[in-house]
């Protein structure tokens, strides 16, 4: 890489002059070279083969290294065939890089040379150019599932949406806390938890069964530490690996996760905080669009054709605000049988997030102004009758249901108490 | 924040105007006040006191919101003085900013309305104005201690390095991976690991007692994870928390870091990995030096005021490298009695490494080619005789010693299995 880029700047100033660390061919990522402006000669291109065509007067290679999508094509005379040229092998091509002239790339690498750096025995090698799988197909082969189209596509869409999300905060002022993964608080108690111990099972008679004197447990959350960096901080936020011990196989569910928490201080207006997860969701969702095309391409051909249009509208339009209260409403006129009955107090089941979201048109929804009852401890009383709602708010999106959530944290210390106090006394 | 951003452009382009969404005072933050090129009417800043000082004719605050080392000043008519207008206490001041007639401060909030948000009891708050405690002091207040000036600093400059770490390998095209948390491998057995259980202790009859039916730790390394992405990606990183159940109290060792570790394809020489090191200290440090001047400061007067001068030689000079073999022969020539005498085939010590950075003249030294014997099973034999040396490399630090690792990992499959054989039968 770094050669690459070095090469890439002495080749503008003077493109016949080597870099003095790589005075032979430079490297470049497939990435680099598509996106190329001018024919370059003496370049480096190692990845892996998605094909191999070999006519009388031509050889065709596809050659991908997980910096794009699309692979780029290399052309040879067919004497540079090997018999271990095969799909999957690992191979570094030099050659020159030059203006394509075929409509499907821009560029293609006229190779001089190719080795062969690891073979693939095709016969092993789960996967066949052109197949499609089943992704539990892929799930059986764990160290080789991320070379297919999916997996690798997925990998790089999670990668730029993870800069997307740090960028975000950073560009906005926010200060980046690493909460605690090992922790004695379980914030609301949401779910259940992972307890540690030492791989040393045995202790010393008299010695603390704990490592660290008490019980410990994986975080669930790290908005309590949030909130106290928050104390000190007026933005901060926290992006990491969160844990549930609970044992439901479903889509929804995961042992370990990432979760993005933000705190605010100062903060007086539930539209503050609606404004912030609106943009963070239009901001992340517009880089990856614009970085990763042909990987959303794939998945709104092969796994959510639905997904394309939606996320056009979610980008064009305002996102919609409702409090619960109107939400209710609505699902009690809706024409629809639901297996929930809606009431005002009871909590909304999915079935119910996702009339609402089609009820407002496919686009998201924040619902507003919960029940007192059904949100917790933190979340500030919105005094519209003896303890009614909570100054609290979920994001519905199409498809999904519930994406993400916030509140107004209760600062006044009479309520807090008076609220913990009606919790022990339960 | 938002608020802030957006009245911002609407300065600029015409200073009369206000923000649409905000009609009243436009939210800056302390560090955004600070950095602006011209004056201001109707601003509005949030944050805690760091000061008050009242006299006849003016009323002088210190506002600090965590967005910058330095506090904002802000001066007022007498008459704004408020008894709960106390150090520590929430405030959010409305007024102008104007250019600062003390060469200190480049601006300063002339005040018109000061709002005490959060009241501070100075009699229960453990901190006191300009009154410095030692580290030790702090930890008694884990919820107070980010508002003093150096856990403040700390967690800033924690924040931009790992932006900075971010951004590194982002601009130089790696693919970040999100390794697992939870996994049943330990990677070359690094210490002690923690295993998980379920909080809820008892298992029926004939259940399995492990959540995933094996046994799981907490990773300490996320390498064999990233070295199967590398499979696909050439370039890879992951920057998440590691964990290790070691006993051990001392300065160098925690249950719960951060640890970088990244992956290259393709590569054949040990200086490709050197150069990566490299590049990534002295950009993560040049980085953090140039975003937070004054935190650093504050390190350089009162924690490790020898570190000023190190940083600076760091980043102006190449970074040595030595083979372990010159390594040992400088041990055994130096004039030092060490508490480990230094022979080949020997790990390097602390006292050691010391030795080595101070002979170099304070710089990072890297040590490659170690010992067959003394590294894991991964790494590549560089067969410069029967099993004598491997493609490693360690970079040894002024200060603190071994900071970084890495290696050419053992491609050859003769090479891995006839490896993990002779382990077998040790």
């Amino acid at each position: 890489m770094f050669g690459a880029r070095c090469l890439l700047r002495a080749l503008r100033r003077c493109s016949s002059a080597p870099c003095p660390k790589h005075p032979q061919a430079v490297r470049l990522s497939v990435r680099e070279a598509q996106e190329a402006q001018e024919a370059a000669a003496d370049v480096k291109v190692q990845g892996w083969v998605r094909s191999v065509r070999s006519h009388k007067e031509v050889l065709f290679l596809h050659i991908n290294d997980g910096s794009s999508f699309e692979s780029l094509q290399v052309v040879g005379d067919p004497s540079l065939e090997k018999r271990d040229l095969t799909f999957g092998s690992a191979v570094e091509v030099q050659g020159k890089l030059v203006k394509s002239l075929h409509r499907k790339q821009n560029v293609e690498l006229k190779a001089e040379n190719i080795r062969v750096v690891g073979p693939c025995d095709n016969l092993a090698f789960p996967f066949k150019p052109r197949e499609r799988q089943p992704l539990e197909y892929y799930r059986q082969f764990p160290h080789l599932r991320c070379r297919t189209n999916t997996l690798n596509a997925l990998l790089r869409v999670r990668s730029e949406a993870t800069a997307a999300i740090h960028s975000f905060f950073k560009d906005n002022g926010y200060v980046h806390i690493h909460t605690p993964i090992i922790t004695s608080n379980d914030c609301e108690g949401a779910g259940e938890l992972f307890q540690l111990r030492t791989s040393n099972k045995v202790s010393e008679p008299g010695e603390n069964p704990h490592f660290f004197d008490v019980p410990a447990f994986l975080t669930v959350s790290g908005q309590l530490h949030l909130e106290v960096m928050a104390g000190a901080f007026t933005h901060v936020f926290t992006f990491g690996p969160t844990f549930r011990a609970e044992k439901s196989q479903s889509r929804r569910h995961l042992a370990e996760f990432y979760m993005v928490e933000a705190e605010i201080s100062f903060t007086e207006s539930l539209q503050d905080i609606i404004q912030v997860i609106e943009d963070l969701f239009k901001t992340a969702t517009s880089i990856v669009l614009s970085k990763c095309p042909h990987d959303v391409e794939l998945f709104h051909k092969y796994v959510s054709p639905a997904q394309k249009g939606r996320l056009e509208q979610m980008l064009k339009n305002k996102f919609i605000i409702i409090s619960y209260t109107e939400a209710v409403e609505i699902l009690k006129q809706a024409p629809e049988t639901f297996t929930f009955q809606p009431e005002w107090g009871s909590d909304l089941q999915t079935e119910h997030e996702k009339y609402l979201v089609k009820h407002c048109g496919e686009v998201p929804v924040f619902v507003i102004n919960y029940p007192y009852n059904l949100k917790p401890f933190y979340m500030r009383d919105n005094e519209d009758g003896p303890q009614r709602t909570v100054a609290a708010v979920d994001l519905l999106v199409p498809g999904i249901g519930e994406l993400c959530g916030g509140s107004l944290r209760e600062e006044r210390r009479d309520f807090l108490q008076s609220r913990l106090e009606s919790f022990c006394t339960r």
